[in-house]
């Protein structure tokens, strides 16, 4: 399978966009997946200045890299999320202006669209990210939450996504909602849900990343196989579950990545808990011919050690082509 | 050992105290464990009338029934909690008042007093509740969360409650705290440092219901051993995982309870996953000298079959009774 | 729920059909699954002789049972399959005739339309039993077997059956294939493939009997959640995996039933690895209301202590029932 | 099954005999498993005395028990052990005498061989007992031990229990050793090496009891398979495991019994791990025609509570019977 | 240990011998496992015609490879099946005739005892092989199926291999039967059967493949153990099992390899759920100093890619060398 | 993390220590633990001739070594232990003597002294070892030991080694006890125990072993957190448990090492169960800048493969380094 191995630049946004391609490059990567945040990809310049694209792609070929997507997590959280601090700190100063709820809202929803028609100046098919919640906050169920009120917060995602997919079919360019905590989709009967709401519109699909399916239980590779007209974008990143002293628990304790003491952690793709191997097959098996890219997300090792032999682990698995014949045809007697 | 076993009024709220009380009595139930809501013991009465005290006893003695602690769990919700729609919900009128959430956290924990003060009036030493959290919300650390945050949601937690255990530590009650999603303290560690937050000071103890450990996966039975000390009152609450068809996840779903989707559900006491004749084998061992409570909770059973079936099944566990000698002691020649 | 429980006389076949019944009533059976096999109920004297049908409701009530289901697996059988001694066995003697397998294939199709015929004029809707399959035997996939000759067994399935069911239809009687091994539907992904290639037809739908579905390992409760639109008729039969000894296998090395060398056996229901409560709380969340058939067999007990045992054990769970309200509608204030 | 159940009376050997077989007729048992210690069996009166003999049997007689079996596991535990104080308070000081160990165990297996005869005397075909073991402290491997050192152990055993074992031929009783950790046979291959060692003789057999086996790991059920032949009698003990904390090991840390810290512990038979019903077909299926006798041991629980719900218990299971035609029989169309 | 490593040319057929040599060479094995079919080693040619066996030797040299077995499936399957269309696809049509079973068997059989004598002139000492088995689709015991049925057809197998196995012994070669589902020994139970019905004759072995153990779920490492004298030949395939959607079921639904929904598939060696490591400590341990063999069959991997990466994983393995002193015989103070 | 990677030299004591070192330098280790047996060091020379000390200083700097501890388990055994014939093969003469409990006893209580002097004066700064133990052949609790005995072995153990670990202090070395079966403390319960015996003096830690661990079920790696402030040395040994034919037990049955009976048995550093990942996360998460040293033992595999392999294994384990800034700080706009 001829598909490229791409490096997210999200969590090397203290890099400038020069610098982490050099990395990229050195590692061995076939292109990038761009963050739209510090200075990798910024929407506005992108859409006010051609420059700036051109910019994008002078980098890029300076260090052979390719394109396939560029991801908004960021600003998609805030779209459905009631908003707090924590949101200041992840949104550039001109979406979260004076921080009331309501135009942030409305401000990230605009930036989402602007993300479509950037990417599609840019060249690129796919924008993976966040569609923020307002009903995650929900998930202990006390105080009790009626059922109208759970549907009232899918409705509200659609109420707020369908006019940004919109903008998504116009200029070519499709959505990948990564399914994750805090998200309107974190597993798989929530992503039914989520899709139901939305209609099944074409232009919103899925970021597939196994990592925050691991430790919630359920079957990942499944899930591939049940959604796999809707997987636009491969995310690989790795989870180990930790449990086996009694004390630590599933949800993890509030304690920091690393911590011993949580239920689970993401760790560096190859090191974990997910069955790589068998997401492949199903990614062959499927069909899926776009990029795989590797997040490289392990608060106990360093990410220069990290990202070339997470690169190395990922390439063995993404070579593996099922052949043109069957095995047992060998035996026929003609 | 002689411990009572009583019902948990909370979830028959919608009947009246003596209404109750006759149906606990016809299970066969020695006592009630008494919710703070619906007409079965309003705060703000106890304090201003001994009548009402009274009128508790008398209803009591008449159906041949005892009480050992008197449990509110939804004011306590709202001491630490940001505040929402919910809340007014299981929020007493004079609690919520505007709803502000200043107002309504400092009016919350007014009332926690006052349930102390009560308490000790009708004559109990424990009052079961939730502390709420300031924190809770961010449990799936995204948007990202610095660890300074979470430290300040447990010093908000003791800032707010440690003058509420003040009053309990004045009229000889104490506070048992169940540890359940959406508070201070909702696993193992996070009872660590909620204890650690409020300087171990025995006016705040523990309520231990297993329910709400057994779907998060830690060892719940070795919880009694380690926090022997702060087991101040017991609840029996049953919890079944049902994650076999690679769909359902551990967070389920937002779905309703009972729902076949979902990865867990309150089930009748003795139907679920919760290894009970470990627990009060344990108990036995620790000393625990309290009431048992059973809390009914089964969104797919008649209460009315629930409750004195789960009182048969605790009360043959209840009467598990270590030996004065050991057995090899029979094998000396004296 | 109020469900009957009905015995299946399949096994009691030895006796008569008024001594069946006198057995099922003094167990405290609701009613009879009637077998076509033995003198329980001969389809050919049921529809060439009325008295036939009265004699049967006259034992019926005489005993103070009732019928919700004719079932007719034996015959079934012989629609579909490879047709050699073993069927001899279990084939009335104008079914089998000279053995050669087009006719007797033929014959079995015709008298699997006298069933439906015959159930109707019963009074029943409801015929369990088996289909047969042209492809089982092929399970090995060794000699190599290509995808076309599985399709092909699918498609002989629908053409065979097809016919069948138009007279179900025309009768107003529906009929429940029971997923099996040796059938053309033995696990979930052949049920899938058989309701596909006979059009979802309504007139074709399932029995289920989880028993062969435990010793697969697929989830046998998730299953009545996907096909619970095709849920018509419940057998209640055990099984028990027993390999804990390195080397008992799952496919039980063609040792007779009751072997200790088995990997897996039928043993009485409640005595075995099926989670029968999930199962009845299941069938409670997808409304199915139709009888609840206890099929008892147990090669390693006595049947007059298994049926009666098994009896209570299915009352209990099928007394399960659900509330009419949430238990956490009881925490509002209002 | 007709087979008896019986209370083995050494954990009661604190009562008088006549008192214990009260009790067990009270609780309901068909007879007792004597213990040679206390004052139930005195083996130097039964053979000096005839009186003895017949008070014993005046005393079943009086309470309507039967005995099947005496049991010697204290003395027999002398013959073959490393002899320390320990030894000194089980055994009767006749045997101890002055303690150094080339004595005592030269008094104990002569002691072994009055125990035959005794038993043949009082009429009973089994002594159930311990053979000690001079290897069992080298379990841990260091001090490194070679296998010589292993091999010349069970010779040591074969030399001294040959003798004994002469004598249970001479008076045609047969001696059923208990595999048990700190004796020669404690598991799968030292009970295969213990009967290679002392030549398969058939006075040498074994006392199934399963508690032993459970926490160890291996099959307990399959070992009544490979055993078939040497099963003379069974023990029904039960044990239950508790390794959840991430703790508590599997050696169980010197703690003693009903300490939550030990990995496993003893318990009232049917509170444990032990799969009792597999057991139960297991014994149907091999033929086993002697006693049930249950052994009772837990540290947590009353044993006057425990032994009639022991007795309930292993008495259902006891009952199960195999039918004498096969279930699928009825399928037959003759 | 310095056994070669050989590739099974069975599944290389399509190619040329000379071509698969000196691909197998390339690979770097050290020989090749013949397969009696395509143009590999044609039996019929070798016992005829003496160049031609100089021509395998020749080719063999040419690349510097050896050979230490033919093996020949697909003529012994014929000799004890049903015979039906599949065997004609695998049987040369000398074999296959006019196709009916009598015949076909009689050739089959006559076909094996050639094949011993070619083996003998080609110089090899071992010939793997398949028995086919005339009880095989019996497997879900309905329609029922008497214990007298399967004991005849395990009479049928000793009649039809043992005038075989007296040629077999007649040359010096043995057979060694690979235990797999469709033929009479498919598990463990079934072989130890089918050893007993042949008599347990030294001419009649095993060739060791676990991938066929591995999803029937029993001890295949423990199988090297108790047959350890008949293990004959090995050949290394792996399986993978994949049931975590609560939908795959064990007997894999008809499904073809690599379909996603199958519960097991065949996957390059190494790939899968067997312990080969396990395996290879014991294959030391019993001594077994014969050919390893890398059977290879992957649906989901080219073969060009899997067979060489295979080799190299079981070299590894096969490296493994019990060191002649015990490591703690170095703590000894002479 | 720039911990060194030792060799121990315990099984190589057939070898001179200069051959040791070299083959340690061959294979690339950092250093070795040096043994006090065989002629590696030599604990009366060291304290008698400070050229023995250079002597081993210049072979060390002569294959560019390091070293950092010097291990006296055989010694530190006997100071405990109940002295028998294993003791005289792994003491020297001087320390056996004339073999007497007591003087045995009390000659080894010496030398370990001298040990830690001899440690100062080598430059070293932890003697990892063992303590035997009086209560450790008490394991299987009969004949039944009383918890008073039990309590007098832990006071025995610190009689004898107060002394011990006060000339450690003294000369500023400390001794690293490794939990070991036979040792007073073998899992995590008895550490507790000894620990509160010796009254968690700083001077006596730990030698972490997971090897030990692994087949007794408790969780080594919180083993690390709980005993964080002990962990004095790290020995790399690995473990495999093999018990799936129903017939292995986990006490072994007195097997030799590699036997394919035994329950499980050490094996080759990174071939068996450990999870040394997690291990080595939780070394950098307690902040353990210690050596780590392999322990090679594996009775199926050459040790000059064996350790360089293992070296290699051990060494991509100790380069993971936790990141200097958390990887979610990268979504900060700043």
């Amino acid at each position: 399978m001829p598909r490229p191995v791409t490096l997210f630049t999200g969590q090397w946004a203290d890099l400038t966009f020069d610098d982490v391609c050099a990395k990229a490059k050195s590692f061995g990567y076939d292109g990038v997946e761009i963050a739209c945040w510090g200075d990798h990809f910024e929407v506005d310049k992108a859409l006010s200045d051609d420059a700036y694209i051109r910019s994008r792609h002078d980098i890029l070929e300076k260090h052979g890299l390719k394109v396939f997507a560029i991801s908004n997590h960021l600003v998609g959280q805030a779209v459905c999320d009631r908003i707090d601090e924590r949101h200041k700190s992840i949104l550039p100063p001109y979406i979260w202006g004076d921080g009331k709820e309501d135009g942030v809202r409305t401000r990230a929803a605009e930036e989402m669209k602007n993300t479509a028609r950037a990417a599609s100046k840019l060249g690129v098919k796919v924008v993976p990210g966040f569609t923020g919640s307002s009903i995650w906050h929900y998930l202990a169920m006390f105080p009790p939450v009626s059922d109208d009120v759970i549907q009232a917060g899918y409705r509200d995602f659609a109420d707020r996504w369908n006019p940004i997919i919109d903008v998504f079919d116009e200029v070519g360019v499709r959505f990948a909602h990564e399914v994750h905590p805090s998200e309107i989709a974190y597993d798989y009967w929530t992503t039914v849900a989520a899709l139901d709401a939305i209609g099944h519109r074409p232009g919103f699909g899925l970021n597939y990343d196994p990592s925050h399916m691991v430790w919630q239980g359920f079957d990942y590779v499944g899930f591939l196989w049940d959604f796999k007209d809707r997987i636009y974008h491969v995310d690989c990143k790795d989870t180990k579950v930790r449990m086996n002293n009694g004390r630590n628990g599933r949800l993890s304790s509030h304690l920091p990545w690393a911590d011993p003491r949580r239920g689970w952690d993401f760790i560096s793709t190859g090191h974990g808990d997910t069955n790589w191997e068998n997401i492949f097959r199903m990614l062959n098996h499927i069909g899926y011919a776009g990029p795989i890219s590797i997040e490289w997300e392990d608060a106990g090792m360093d990410r220069l050690d990290g990202a070339p032999e997470a690169l190395d682990f990922i390439r063995s698995l993404n070579a593996l082509t099922p052949p043109t014949a069957a095995f047992d045809a060998a035996f026929a007697q003609s």
